[in-house]
């Protein structure tokens, strides 16, 4: 197996093709390789974890669940549903995951190029240990190499999750989770260290669906009058204790916009019964968000949780297929962005405090060096996020370093993120970063920009110490 | 003529420097050297090829006609007129092509670092055999080699559409075009692929000059009543049939942005009174065009044709030029663009059909990956367009392919245009397209984020095969 | 010190990684290492050069004056006041130099990866000779190795200018400046020459503090009647005929955006009231800076003074620091840009007079190919200054050629310009300038885009000759 896995992997992948810089990228990778996994944001089920049953079907897990191989997948003209995702009027979908992974297979050649065949490669190979490279006619050959190998005990969640060194892993969870699982997890003794992120879209952004019936539910949950602005706060600020007391360090926030607004009591009263009770246009749905953001930065100051914001999608940017399927099926598409007015309001009344940590994100990487990179150089209180999304990838990651750092430093960046959808594909996103990163610094090495001993330092706080510090993911 | 041609244009030119990158580069821009060139959009005149005729002067082939070379020159002062334009009021300009060339010659040394320089030495040393380099002492005697060049048999324009391997080539024709050439060129028995593109722009665009007159010739030459809605309809319908019947496999259209806009037939007819008796204003003359685009995306569906959408130019920006010399003198300046929104209308209705095939070009880069990929990464029919004018050269397209590729493959791309203004350019560009590809490719081999017999065929796609699938240049 | 300072500096540093690219950009840079130095645009001080005196504490002059620093270790907790920064309501801040020095190398690990950190290590050890490198434990050693050096006859500043080769040096000044230092400078007959710029915004900007009453300061400095829209530019036009006798070659101007608009004399006279009699609001501020650039170009047409223009960024974003310590702190954020419209109107004017220059410098990076390239490639009038900034870096110079040569060329840029707060660090910024510009001129060699005699013509372009010719450094 190892064998072979060498040759679908090569020990030097993603390392710079110019020998002597290859070289100091070799060792500066090599010194990030053993360091504990931090993994801040990300979008794992607790439940796997609480529970520790072995994974479902490979195909599933991994074609079904990813909606980076859904969409690249569709737009090559392959039915959804062909790829077992399931249309909510019931229509027939495929059942099968062996069937699933032979039309997967079938098509595999589109990734050449894309970080989805690279995460898979390592996943099929290093992790679940496939000794075949995915190919039409391997099909049915890795399909039961990945069956037999989850089904094995060594391959359950919290075996995986010691395996791959995970020192810290936080999943995403609604305001209205009542964090079963994780509670589930807490009980159980199991020392791996697993927390929720308090994630409030579904009660903070009047656009989403079924927004007025959730805060009925937050009221409910929390005994409080979210019939009311003040009572709506004291529900949200019931919930960020609860996910606080469940080992919480963050929440997130996937907003349109970054737009922020700092609006006097008054005004925020006044456009919460607008959007509560009334019917409001799209200008008051987005102030709303804004007004929130503040509000929560201030929660922030006082119960520390560190304030991720996602901005810049147009979710479900096609109407049909998300009729059909719902959401999250690889038709979310990032549009221009604006931090530098959006985050004026937050920052005029929060940047300058140390104390509170804002980790921005972005899609639009115009915003790095011309926004980003400016605010973060300057704000105390401003982190930025790692490459996100479609630019969580080779290239992505270094017109990331080199838009960024050249302004706003190491220091003012927050390490990697894996945002990933499955347990089994969080080494393959690190490994990869790891690499890169390492690349990076080399080239600034060998080209005398800095010595190894400093990228040395900066490839461990890249790798661990920079997430591990901004989330506070050392208890 | 060889020996020289070989110290102005390196074999190795354009490939990466590091030498086992190099060394893959090599390998694969040799696998792609003999493939045929599918030229999918241009706009070299059908005349030519069509009676044969010899070129005229290579100055004003080379340099009146090259908007690129015009535009540098007078951007440091040289007048256009001693380039050989002529003014529309009937001034003096330079008659005498020698005099032109001695002229751009004097002023050579502006073009270094540029994709002209390149183009220019290819097409002069292996095109036109060519043995000295442009300098202003060697003006004359470039003049004269290839004045007696262009007069030898063996470079008139079929001997060299032949010589060149140009499988299918494709001219812009506008809807009033009787595609004369085209019938003369069908009627000969030429075996040669020369087919018109339908660019309806002139009747579509009502800020075009003329545009109330074009519509009276439309309706003329098609025998519709175009005062009516219906009647526009249909007449754009005809000249389709028409175009299609010639051989067209695609439509052009370049519009200011790339708006689209879905509206009941209702108001089409209002937007279209308003526009064709009325006095539109600039929203309403850009709501019609976005309304056509559908429209024509409609016709596309039923004919086929590949709709190809230029977006984003602000023709004419200079109005003293414009109204001096006319259009296309390079004064035409890129301006920000949208398409996540701009697209929606279309995309929404015909968006999920893998049976239409929209191309789309930006002058924009920051589209590529923030918007462009995602959206071709995603929609069954949507393709993303090369990099297109100032960004068809080696750094352009290096950026095209490492914004791109990772987030829509490669499938999602159509390979490469030309866009040449002369037979005699085409060469000249797709080989340094291909040189660049095989260089992107290699490094992707030489990082092991690829292995070489994928890079081989991916070369192969780029250099041909998309393009010709794409743009169905196979019979 | 000399083998000391190799190893904190390389000699190689900042060059290509590969070998053979390598060879050749060392060559390039040695070529050009010698040449003087051109410094069009920067804040030196002209009195210091005036009165010869010796500088005075290093730590202010290399930390406090410097917003870089400032920004970055105020973005990680560093409170301002402890780098001297003074508060001004005149609350306590460092007043020694040791002990502000001991703070910055306390955290000069946060600049690991900038262009801070290579302008400083240059600065220190080719400038002032330190021979260690700047750690938290060496403070103390390297503070007292400064004071010891500028102590000294040989680091006084007409020494320095001497010894750095500067062969042209202009200074900002004011539109209320007397030109006091200059008059000095020109009258004690040392040969060195240091001319001032016309910089107008605080007369010409209506949002600036203070514009009424600097508009009757300026009254009374030209005997003009400010209050009238005539008199306004006769104080202007006399104002710039003060500096073009005192040796001023160009104008700059700093503006939220490039807006130009050019009224008619009623429309101007009308603005000029509201303006300068009423309570103009945002749009009319905006309207008025543009109306003032087609009129300070119609001035440069007539006095020859090159017209320069920095747009985009948001100054004092951070209201409260602004309160506490002013401007200039590190606030200063850029912005989205456009050109293509907001310099029509001047252009429209002016763009096809080629006895105009006009330098236009951003901080939008998405506007140098989108924009600015095709622009500055077209019109006569119309120069592409070089990456300012948080773009004045490694990075951002790669990024600003491999953006703008293709399609502006070389020709339509001005080569480099320092911005120097201090003279001190000019060297630095060449060095560092011509080192990248080496690098990329090597690349274009190494892939046969350009053969190594013009490359050589190029890098001495770029490192003298475009500079001197563009704001007339020849006297």
């Amino acid at each position: 197996m190892q064998s072979f896995a060498l040759t679908v992997l090569h020990e030097d992948r993603l390392l710079p093709a110019e020998p002597g810089t290859r070289r100091i990228a070799r060792r500066l990778y090599e010194s990030t390789r053993a360091l504990p996994i931090v993994s801040p944001h990300g979008h794992c089920d607790p439940a796997g974890l609480a529970h520790d049953v072995p994974f479902a079907d490979p195909a599933v897990e991994l074609v079904t669940r990813d909606h980076y191989l859904l969409r690249m997948l569709y737009s090559q003209g392959v039915p959804l549903e062909s790829l077992g995702a399931q249309p909510r009027d019931g229509g027939p979908a495929e059942p099968d995951g062996r069937q699933i992974w032979r039309t997967f297979a079938a098509h595999c050649g589109l990734f050449r190029g894309t970080p989805s065949k690279l995460w898979l490669d390592h996943t099929l190979t290093q992790v679940l240990g496939v000794d075949a490279p995915v190919r039409p006619e391997t099909a049915d050959d890795v399909y039961d190499q990945m069956c037999a190998r989850l089904a094995e005990e060594a391959f359950r969640p919290r075996a995986l999750f010691d395996r791959f060194g995970v020192e810290f892993l936080a999943t995403t969870d609604g305001a209205l989770s009542t964090l079963e699982s994780h509670a589930v997890l807490h009980r159980s003794g199991w020392p791996g260290r697993v927390v929720p992120t308090f994630r409030p879209d579904d009660v903070v952004d009047p656009e989403r669906p079924g927004f007025r019936s959730n805060l009925t539910a937050l009221g409910e949950l929390t005994r409080a009058d979210t019939s009311t602005w003040k009572g709506y706060l004291d529900a949200i600020r019931e919930r960020r204790a609860s996910f606080v007391a469940a080992g919480a360090t963050a929440s997130d926030h996937g907003h349109p916009s970054a737009l922020t607004a700092d609006l006097s009591t008054r005004e925020a009263e006044e456009l919460f019964a607008r959007v509560v009770h009334g019917t409001p246009n799209a200008n008051e749905a987005e102030l709303f968000r804004g007004l929130m953001l503040v509000q929560l930065a201030a929660m922030s100051l006082d119960d520390g949780l560190v304030l991720q914001l996602h901005a810049g999608a147009w979710r479900n940017h096609n109407p049909a297929l998300a009729a059909r399927f719902g959401p999250d099926m690889g038709a979310d598409i990032p549009k221009r962005a604006d931090y530098v007015g959006a985050l004026k309001p937050l920052l005029d009344r929060f940047g300058n405090d140390a104390r509170l940590t804002v980790v921005v994100y972005t899609l639009d990487e115009t915003t790095y060096s011309r926004e980003l990179a400016p605010l973060a150089g300057h704000y105390p209180a401003l982190r930025l996020g790692p490459p996100w999304w479609f630019f969580d990838s080779p290239e992505g990651i270094r017109r990331f370093y080199r838009h960024v750092v050249e302004t706003a430093g190491f220091a003012n960046t927050v390490g990697f993120n894996d945002d990933a959808r499955s347990l089994l594909t969080i080494p393959a996103r690190h490994d990869v970063a790891r690499r890169i990163n390492a690349g990076y610094l080399a080239e600034l090495v060998a080209e005398h920009r800095m010595d190894e001993e400093d990228a040395e330092a900066i490839a461990a706080d890249l790798a661990h110490h920079l997430a591990a510090r901004a989330f506070r993911a050392t208890p």
